[in-house]
């Protein structure tokens, strides 16, 4: 029997193409994808997840780019659980959301870890169902390199003025045209988006930037942060955000800051 | 003029041989040596340092193995901060501890980091100074597999009962004679130290194994965590670590827990 799963997943992006599957490329959606296969007793070819009819669809709340991390991705996918068919081929069995979680985390690499498995209704689809998301954005300015978590957070050279980053933040927080900070520029659907948070917060040399919205736009988050970085080294006013997002065009506003700071935290439904 | 520094060095020792240097391989020690040198003026040849009179001679207060880590490691080193030249070789220059410090971060992997530099007492001596270290090792035995941190902690794949470690624990604590938790068969000298605290930890999937102590024999801290573990998964009873600690054999204790679990926490002076 077909039924339909909620999987939270956790996953160091750093040596994957993103989330999503691109031909020849390595993602994190493929590797849990085809893991899935293997577990329902397919063997498929990595290209057969290209073609309209893949034998695992899993189904991410968003996509996150090359080098971004995540928490707690959520993704959903139908299968039937009831045709499960251990790796040996030999035997058949019912796995329960338990016994998924920890086959998938047997066989996924390190950086990529299921944390759960739940069963979900028919209708739950992972990204249509997403009514928010909350992103975080890591920045160490302090003259001290952490090591041990180098690999989520972005380096700065010189202490940045949160208290000008905090005033800048007021202009973006609410229902607006996020244009200016969408990657896309061949973007064709409406670029409105409603940020309903966005804090900014240091503790020591760690400047944390978190944001909650209903949705975001390609790179949104990286351009927020770019921006943001801007005003915090007074390369530009707090309230010159406020133009950069009437202007609508992504050259008003600060730089993409680096993947490598960014991690989805959570998805709402 | 020759001044003596301490510094205290964070390091994920994933990729290197060690603390210490050994010909041909890469070592903690032996990068940071590099960079002194290099802040020096000088341009040495990475053979230099295994010389009886090498350039530069950064005394660490132990060593680590291959692959286990340190949050807080200290060393010390005479140099002469009046001789100081920029590595541009043009500009005489005294360096300050904290412009030391940061120019060793700026040069050093991203794998190490120097927190600290102090000026010390022409007498400070890191190794024949320090009076204790901290160690920690960390095995997470849930289902649900750590991401962010995986380089540093050890998996298993069934929870530990832990009320049993900390009953082995209390065997642990106290002046022993060491022998059946020491690496090295051929060690000639005491193998008598002092524990005097050893504590087991459990927050939900994760053991933190915590010993402090006057001094460590090779492989001590791992030993005792692999026989920690036997004890953990009921293959040894409690009370057999006091058996194992009279019998000064190494083939009665467990095995050596894996390096990736272990961290040095701090020293003491």
């Amino acid at each position: 029997m077909v039924k339909n799963y909620k999987l939270t997943i956790c996953y160091d992006g750093t040596r994957y193409c993103g989330w999503e599957h691109q031909p020849g490329r390595d993602s994190v959606q493929g590797r849990i994808e085809m893991v899935l296969a293997r577990m329902c007793g397919m063997e498929p070819d990595a290209s057969e997840f290209f073609k309209e009819d893949p034998p695992v669809e899993l189904i991410g709340a968003g996509r996150t780019d090359a080098g971004v991390h995540a928490l707690a991705m959520t993704a959903s996918v139908k299968l039937d659980a009831g045709k499960v068919i251990f790796s040996s081929g030999q035997r058949e069995k019912t796995f329960s959301t338990s016994e998924m979680r920890n086959y998938l985390n047997r066989y996924l690499p390190d950086d990529i870890s299921v944390t759960e498995v739940h069963e979900a209704s028919d209708r739950f689809h992972a990204r249509y169902n997403a009514v928010g998301k909350t992103y975080r954005y890591t920045i160490e300015d302090g003259p001290v390199k952490s090591v041990f978590d180098r690999r989520y957070i972005t380096r700065l050279d010189r202490p940045l003025d949160t208290d000008r980053m905090k005033e800048a933040a007021q202009y973006i927080i609410g229902e607006h045209d996020f244009k200016s900070f969408c990657g896309n520029s061949r973007m064709k659907k409406s670029t409105v988006r409603l940020v309903d948070s966005l804090e900014i917060e240091r503790n020591r040399d760690r400047v944390m930037i978190t944001v909650h919205g209903n949705g975001f736009l390609q790179n949104m988050v990286r351009i927020i942060a770019g921006t943001l970085i801007e005003v915090g080294y007074g390369r530009m006013r707090p309230d010159d955000v406020k133009t950069v997002l009437e202007a609508r065009d992504r050259k008003k506003a600060g730089p993409t800051a680096p993947a490598k700071g960014l991690m989805l935290m959570g998805v709402d439904y």
